[in-house]
């Protein structure tokens, strides 16, 4: 699929985030700086006039984007334009800046910048995350309305209504609810990586995305014509028209490999040398089994139940939760359900927690270790999985187990509760597999240990790679050190899949390796039992695994492992496999 | 040495951060909160005359202190006093108070806390880290200068003048640089553990202490009789005179011990069955060469150069380096002296770099990979040492190696650095080793890998534990998971040992658990060649390890390695060796 550039302009290399093409006019989305000048007015009726004129503008556009935000990403997503709405209607805030233009003669876009200032100054202060994201919406919504009284066009994406690829610094959470699929056809951003919120959405939006680039902002004008590769991590500007006749044929290949994909919709995974491996989906809610079903996914391998949690402001109960996981058993139809339980802390905060602040939170009391203190939530969530179990196939997962003792505790916890439930005459399923996250170091040097107590091992790469190489996955400044093919990585992922073996215990992969067209033959070649990764990825990792022989490279495993970096691994299986 | 309690009153447990015994009169170093409230004067040159008093009174306090801290911990360690000084002889600070005094005629305590309000805010809000140290020593200043105005009494370490043991939440370096060792006995703590900055001073001023008791501070009163048991991590407040007695005995009986050790000064490290390994000292300044060579040490295993950096305004020069360097090797007479190059970033911040703030800093840009890229700081460390390098045995490690490729390039920029002196025609020493820290979990997994391009490994423990076990060693909620002898942590120290000697290298450790009485035997049994720790501690482990055999510990390794918690490994070791 290699393509001559002679006659291209200019060609800008980043990280490909989601596979496809894109081809259409650039859109930037730019974040202007706002300058607020104090001014005396005279008409002071006008100026509170001018400042509602603003304030209408503002909702009518929020109005939009949060229709736009339910009906392309779902309720929860639209909740925070909810939020923004409510600030431009309490009089609390707005009822101090018309008092300050009439009181003091002042200009509007002055009053409402020293009156919000004030707001986002207390809140901020105040040492509860919850309140801090408060002061984050009047922030924004400020901005908005400031910008429409300065006449200032804050770009918008969810007003674009031609065919675009954006280009931006960063997408955030709510620039990305805001994307119209019908519209936007790809993005480009200056930062970010692989596993970046912006990379994320775009894999599950299928929108191509090329990330990282660290220059699209400075090198790409509004209307200039853009190919976005997601295949190869490039972005080309002002392609010739040959250019784009050859990335058109590319994408129509892309197509048809797709196309082609989706035949093994129903298939099972089998190497060519007829092993079979389970490929299962990560999902965050129950929406997203309908994704795994359409992928073809053999079951869900990382049920991650934090969503549950987010986005409120108590904990969810138990009846809430039980609702939550006899939906996704349900929807699996018998297909295996891995639910992690409760894995919070880190940079996953729950406002309502009141967590204290942390030095190194990724080094912190999170996950597994805060449930064993916290043990009532545990408790609850562990009750909700026990009801729901007799509605498909369940297997309970802890995250962040570090210690033999940890995993052990946790264990009893949930055998007390089963236990619990019985007595009260509720069913449970028979047989409930009881597994762990491997993700941090140690639990993988002790796979053996482990290995007697769980009933299943899920290696969870994203961590397991920042904490054996020591460098926080988010700090672009060490993220040369984020190698997921690093021969310290690859041996201790030959460790538990090794000693799970031994024990006849099975061993998966939850992290983003295991979707990764690189990872998957060296993880096949190891002896990876269950692969699960972004559904979208699943149908792609099928047809891959029914071309490779495991025997084959079964042979090159001592080798590839004997390698001194991350590179020579890459280069044998690109050449090899 | 077990003793009958029947008549103590109370018994707080804690850590032993530093051995030997302590009985003497509770001293509470109170951080009493001070409460400033808006009163009018009416004799406005009176309240100026009050105020300069305060001034007065806090200066020559300042000056006693300085003087303490000079002669007790060197030059160094005074300068924060002489910033003290500097900042209550400021007129830019105090005339506004004086001229708040008389304009607003306003008490003296109102217009200093408003003015140092403004001069910390400011200074905290200035992006930079030495800007805002200076807003924490006006904090400090101030509270003393109001302590003095109100008539409150300042807990002051510095000023004790009869036998005490030190009771506190915790101890700051600023207290630490106070204590007089004269009068200071021992001390306890309600937090900190072994490796806190307190403990670590408390070994190496040799006065006992019990750190992360939780309650020392709610439960004992000044004026008490307390004992402080540093070997056994207790303290008993109020007890018998039988207790004392056999507290007492317990002293003498260790005075003797050390008395008994003592002798072991110039004799070498050889265990029950003829297995010689070398005891090294870790050490921070030239200063400290005297302490290793009082204590036997057998050589300096690691020479922190971050002190040389530290508490100043801008890089060392080459020149500086050069003589500290050359000191060390000259003064330890050709032992070995292991050098490390730079270690910042993490905890340790050097404010004129004005490295940005990071949200893990522990796993963050750091020690090696911040010397890679800030080659010209890290180049002239190098010329430095291999200048200094032929006046005695030096050897180079780097820090925080994680990749096979970041130790190439470390070395590779060393190797241009010699040839370019060599061409300068200055002389080097031959065959300087250079080795490696093994600090993070990807290079024990791949020692095999790095022992075939270093001279030697050497353990950092404190690190290797944390990143193994994914927990922030000074975080307390996790602090149950820093676990040296959890058997991930033994298993990875046996690879690294392991594959040094299939490479014909050396491996030595030089963190904490190098010292440590329940490690010793385990890591004379797995081969370790070189244990380097606070000077303090190594007679005492050169008669442990006379009275260990090697081959009798190197059975019981495979059944070390195979229990599955910690407490297993610590009752084996207690109970059989």
């Amino acid at each position: 699929m290699s393509i001559k550039t002679m006659d291209i302009t200019k060609i800008i290399t980043g990280i490909g985030a989601s596979e496809g093409i894109a081809i259409a006019k650039a859109f930037r989305l730019e974040n202007p700086e706002l300058i607020i000048e104090k001014k005396s007015v005279t008409d002071v009726v006008q100026e509170v006039a001018r400042l509602e004129a603003a304030l209408e503008k503002s909702k009518s556009e929020l109005e939009t984007i949060k229709e736009h935000a339910r009906k392309e990403l779902g309720d929860d997503k639209a909740e925070i334009f909810e939020a923004h709405l409510l600030v431009l209607s309490d009089p609390e805030l707005i009822n101090p800046i018309k008092d300050k233009i009439t009181g003091e003669k002042v200009n509007a876009e002055y009053a409402l910048d020293e009156v919000a200032a004030i707001f986002i100054n207390v809140f901020e202060s105040m040492d509860n995350e919850y309140m801090k994201e408060r002061a984050a919406d009047i922030r924004d919504v400020t901005k908005r309305v400031l910008a429409h009284l300065l006449g200032i066009n804050v770009s918008n994406p969810s007003m674009i209504s031609e065919e675009v690829v954006i280009i931006a610094e960063d997408l955030t959470p709510s620039d990305t609810a805001q994307l119209n699929r019908k519209f936007v056809k790809g993005f480009t951003t200056d930062i970010g990586g692989r596993t970046s919120h912006s990379a994320i959405m775009a894999r599950s939006m299928e929108i191509p995305a090329v990330v990282g680039t660290k220059k699209v902002m400075e090198e790409i004008e509004n209307g200039l014509l853009v190919i976005v590769d997601g295949l190869d991590g490039q972005v080309i500007v002002n392609p010739s028209e040959e250019t784009v006749k050859a990335y058109k044929k590319k994408a129509t290949e892309y197509a048809t490999q797709k196309a082609e994909w989706a035949k093994l919709v129903n298939e099972k995974t089998v190497s060519a040398d007829e092993h079979h491996v389970e490929l299962a989906a990560n999902i965050g809610t129950p929406e997203d089994v309908k994704g795994v079903l359409e992928n073809g996914g053999e079951g869900v391998g990382l049920y991650r139940t934090e969503f549950l949690y987010m986005g409120r402001e108590e904990l969810p109960t138990e009846e809430e939760q039980f609702t939550s996981y006899k939906t996704v058993l349900e929807r699996m139809e018998g297909k295996p359900v891995v639910v992690r339980t409760l894995d919070i802390g880190g940079d996953k905060e729950l406002t309502y927690l009141n967590l204290p602040k942390e030095m190194n939170p990724f080094l912190g009391f999170r996950a597994i270790r805060l449930c064993l203190e916290m043990q009532d939530m545990f408790r609850t969530q562990l009750r909700a999985l026990l009801r729901a179990s007799i509605y498909g196939n369940l297997k309970i997962m802890f995250p962040m187990i570090a210690t033999v003792d940890e995993f052990r505790q946790a264990k009893s916890i949930l055998l007390e509760e089963k236990t619990k439930l019985q007595e009260e005459g509720v069913d449970i399923a028979e047989n409930i597999e009881v597994g762990m996250m491997v993700e941090i170091p140690s639990s993988a040097v002790n796979a053996d240990l482990f290995a007697k107590e769980v009933d299943f091992f899920s290696i969870g790469t994203n961590d397991l790679i920042q904490y054996t190489l020591a460098a926080d996955r988010m700090n672009e400044r060490v993220s040369y050190l984020y190698q997921p093919y690093n021969p310290a990585i690859l041996r201790l992922v030959k460790m538990v899949i090794d000693a799970a073996h031994k024990e006849g215990k099975w061993a998966g992969m939850c992290g983003e390796m295991a979707g990764d067209e690189i990872a998957i033959p060296i993880l096949l070649g190891l002896g990876l039992d269950e692969f699960s990764m972004s559904a979208t990825s699943i149908l792609k990792a099928r047809s891959q695994i029914r071309h490779l022989s495991k025997e084959a490279i079964e042979q090159y495993i001592e080798a590839i492992l004997s390698m001194s970096t991350t590179e020579e691994v890459v280069s044998f299986v690109k050449k090899q496999f």
